[in-house]
């Protein structure tokens, strides 16, 4: 049973009880290109209160650096190293969770904002955006020589997907069992401005399908996401709390690391699927209409 | 529990039995570029005894008529009637088991022998080898049109596989409920002749999993392929027999629909498959190391 907060002492409470904020972004301070009334002071009360804020998103197609310019363009204060996208975790799952070491590879299924974290992170890539692979030209294993360095593939959201970057991805988790096979995230499809399309999930698809096997994610809900930013940043998980409009990535998420839920009904979430008969079976432990509610915490005596 | 073959009469009575006869093709009649020994013999001694002989593959970048020709390369007497590939399965599904109006169109994630097949049932066809839909170039559904006349997706092997042809397909499923899903075959792999490759089943997973919900199959072991076959030629079923190599291909599809299976031992199944702790839970009817042993028959008394 979710807790539906509504007077000015509820949302004080929270703010008493979290030392740690994280928020999913799009359906929660923004929606497309438009702000959620009162995200803004949000943030800006969390902060002035020393709030530790951290952003999480599934977005693996854009490194921090460029998901910061959404925040800038919105007029939301962010700061690089506050924002965790799947790109990212991956990227930090190889280097300091996995420790792969510094003469292996990393084989990229992916765009450039994941070739740059992978980069960042000091990881040297093969594939990704190489004009060699990025080609409907044939391919045949009697032209490919592995390189032996190769230590994982990396899958994310590619809008260049094609038959050479699959087979080459394929034989490196083939040939040798001790290849990672690691996936930003699983979500199935991804709202583009313009209605939905394939997403990251779908573009791994094929190499689950042909290995028979799962890639470990690096995206909301699976833990391993919260595992990459607590190995970049300390917080209690008990004074921390995750806000999303999403039950099976957000707030599932937020469960799985143990750390106490949000749900905000801004987004794709209604309050149908939260109460009734066809409620989901994910609950979150609290529920507000916006974000924006939370500046009612000002008013509390 | 499985009759192994042995004696000359046991042959005989296969004969006796079965007025049709299934083949897989390759590790049945082939293997790779080599002919199984005997099997050009037991393919004559079946037509001098007026069997209804079937060839049935998964095969489904190949059209009937380019398949023969590895028949004829081989030396293996074949007639394009005779050959049930999953491509021209897929297509006899959308002409002749749905009854596709005329006026409707199929969209193709395949190749040049899936178009080739389709156009022979006279089915109207998109995407597939057009040019236009053969591109690395960024895809918008802003300047997508939807052919409101699509009535199918059918998606087979597809080398030249990009996120054009996925979010087209993908469109057409989704926002038809209507529209036909239909897959030329589940393999996961295909075994080129340099080593395994993702197949027609890794090919249809990014939509799998888009969409949430499974194509029909027209290939092996779905019991549609068989629905097809029959949609072209009459046969007792009780006096049919599929011989196969693959278990959980070639023999359940014997199996599931109702045929006398007869698994030979020339492909991808070994003995240690078929009998011992780790058996498989699909038994054939009847085992022979090799189809070349049907030649034994004329040794009967």
């Amino acid at each position: 049973m979710s807790v539906a907060l509504s007077a000015p002492a509820d949302y004080e409470k929270l703010l008493e009880n979290y030392d740690t904020w994280l928020f999913d972004c799009d359906g929660v301070l923004w929606r497309g290109d438009h702000l959620i009334e009162g995200a803004v002071d949000v943030l800006g009360l969390l902060r002035q209160r020393n709030k530790k804020v951290v952003f999480v998103t599934n977005n693996a197609t854009k490194s921090r650096r460029s998901y910061k310019s959404k925040f800038d363009q919105l007029g939301v204060e962010a700061h690089v190293d506050e924002i965790y996208g799947s790109a990212y975790t991956a990227a930090v799952y190889v280097s300091s969770v996995i420790k792969l070491p510094k003469t292996k590879k990393v084989y990229v299924v992916g765009m450039a904002g994941l070739e740059e974290e992978l980069q960042n992170e000091g990881i040297s890539i093969l594939g990704g955006s190489d004009p060699a692979d990025n080609t409907l030209e044939p391919f045949s294993l009697a032209d490919f020589v592995r390189d032996p360095d190769v230590g994982a593939v990396v899958c994310g959201l590619d809008t260049k997907i094609n038959y050479t970057k699959l087979s080459k991805a394929f034989q490196y988790l083939l040939q040798d069992k001790n290849c990672h096979f690691i996936a930003t995230n699983e979500d199935s499809t991804y709202p583009s401005s313009h209605g939905l399309l394939p997403g990251a999930g779908s573009i791994s698809a094929p190499l689950r399908t042909a290995l028979g096997r799962n890639p470990v994610c690096t995206g909301k809900p699976a833990s391993t996401m919260l595992d990459c930013i607590k190995a970049k940043i300390n917080f209690d998980p008990k004074r921390a709390i995750m806000v999303g409009d999403r039950l099976n990535t957000d707030i599932l998420f937020g469960q799985a690391g143990g750390l106490t839920t949000l749900l905000v009904l801004t987004g794709i979430t209604t309050i149908a699927d939260i109460t009734g008969p066809n409620a989901s079976p994910i609950v979150p432990d609290f529920v507000t209409a916006s974000l924006g509610d939370i500046r009612m915490a000002e008013k509390a005596v």
